[in-house]
């Protein structure tokens, strides 16, 4: 039975929670037949969050791992292209580390692609009736610092793992009170949507 | 026990479902203790949607008349505040109308207040976890229209009914396969939106 | 020889410039063959906005009034059709008042209708190659209030002037370093779009 | 005197101007004390693209290039960092081209990063009051297309060459009658703008 590693981050930038983390602990106790899903909480901090989620791996030795972060201000589910080897912060992380033009892997190539089947992920959640497409910028903040740091552990010491990473929105309460409104997604579509995504990458 | 009369108008513009009528739909067998709402399509026509809704009042006789209707691109439920007296139609309507610059009522004022407590509305919703704000426009196509119809007959023929418009964002699956994404929000999350917009509005 | 009062308000909302007061002041020394303008700066307060216009109309006797306001974040020169009889801030006026729910005009209609020629001005606008567009609110703060004050004054005092309200958008200069992005337009367009607007007015 | 390649596309996607030729255009004639600029018009084809500006390189023997594109929909300024290793077009290139999930060049890095001072840039034309911001996405059509393969050529064939790609918004006139308002900005300040990039480029 194949394995999945679901992975999201802490609340940062303010927030009190974290969509990525509500989604993945909704699958702590969801059986299912076909695979296993292990979930871990990555802290929202520079390096760190790559230490979480190299012990994690080597822990769970999965053969999917998919992780999730908030992208304030999206409509849909994103589903990462590719990751790029810098870091350039606009706020501070969650422990203060403001890195700007900052190389992640010193040897490591300009980017990675995502190993996920990104267009099937794509399709699959579409026609489940939840809007989602492929997003080509995870951003320089902690998000693309971790499936940078996914995707060169995958390509350095996991080869068979495929890994990649999922942008989701806010989810509704978050955007309670903002001017001008924001959009955002309920928590049980987004489940639906990232169970789409775990069917369709251990498939 | 106060009636409560909740109208939603049939797809238009090219859409196959109007989440408007999805969520009045869902009110159709919910009973509850301290009023009873009573649900009515109404079509998207100009002229058609006000002889539609009067004959429903006329039946009903309501207490409260909230009528629904999609603002596509939204992302929150926004409660309107004020209703127009002019049809300005950029789309034609479903049986092909299109009215430029016409007045709705010759003798009627420039504009109706909704007479719900639409800031207790919002406030509701919000504290219920949902965004919502007051709108202060319905547009000039057939969602004023009939708002302002509506206002114009509780002010000529049923002053004490209480009456006003809200309007909701696209369902998710509305906005499948949209470039760019679009903002959109879950039915259950709508419903129960318009369920404390209810309770309000009785209390 | 027609005379046009063109007004812009101070800035407000933290901003050290007002595009609108921008774009008046540039007509302060161009003579026009067919028109005469007149120019005024409005303070961004509650009343006092008012009180200012109504002496300036009182002194030039214009036959025209174009007031000018700034929508920071819309993209386009937008022709307000329709002022509110309702002030609701949710920033404080210039002088620090932030009426909630009060009526602009005890006595006065809900609404008055912009009696400029607007889908005049928008096409004449559109056709020199500016995008414009009908707007339906002027929303709640000053500007509406002014909008809503110089109609009223129109209808009680002055029944031959011709007035309204045009919103534009940001300059460039005031959108530097904000992020996410925001729309602006420049000096030389806005000034030529009102330019138009005050020909399309004049005819 | 240093050299500078400035190029831009020609119309595409329905449009009858392209915003990034009427900027270069603009330099044809524009003699500097410390550079001399050389423009070449691309046209919006995969592929062909690339060879049009390969053979203008060899040309021209630039020191720096600096290619244009637009970005409908964008509102400011957009440096581009990085260009990724993929065509994935959603509409047609102006010879009915549309590949999907395809490599540009069979061997080369996953990414370029662009070789212009990016923040440098982007901080001189803030400083000159224009909007401007760094973008981590060129997108997957022609634009990233033409700006890989130039990082490539630089990458493999012009060491000594610093080059990359700048995204700037539609012309006003482009966003004429769209619904809703799109943002634009004038000729005038992109042409400013474009100055600036070469300024800091050349330094």
């Amino acid at each position: 039975m194949k394995k999945v590693l679901l992975t999201g981050f802490d609340p940062f930038g303010g927030e009190v929670i974290n969509p990525a983390w509500e989604v993945v602990s909704h699958f702590q106790s969801k059986p299912y037949d076909e695979f296993e899903v292990e979930v871990k909480q990555i802290p929202t901090v520079f390096r760190k969050s790559i230490e979480v989620l190299t012990r994690a791996i080597r822990d769970v030795q999965p053969d999917v791992v998919i992780s999730l972060g908030q992208a304030g201000g999206r409509s849909d589910i994103s589903v990462e292209r590719v990751a790029i080897n810098v870091d350039d912060a606009m706020i501070p992380d969650n422990e203060g580390n403001k890195p700007i033009d900052e190389i992640i892997v010193a040897d490591g190539p300009s980017a990675y692609w995502s190993s996920l089947p990104i267009k099937a992920i794509t399709a699959d959640i579409c026609k489940s009736g939840i809007p989602a497409s492929i997003s080509l910028s995870a951003g320089t903040f902690v998000c693309n610092h971790l499936f940078y740091g996914l995707q060169h552990m995958i390509a350095t010491e996991f080869p068979n793992v495929k890994g990649g990473f999922i942008h989701i929105p806010y989810l509704p309460i978050q955007t309670v009170g903002r001017w001008p409104a924001m959009p955002s997604m309920s928590l049980d579509v987004m489940v639906k949507a990232i169970e789409m995504a775990i069917i369709a990458s251990v498939r």
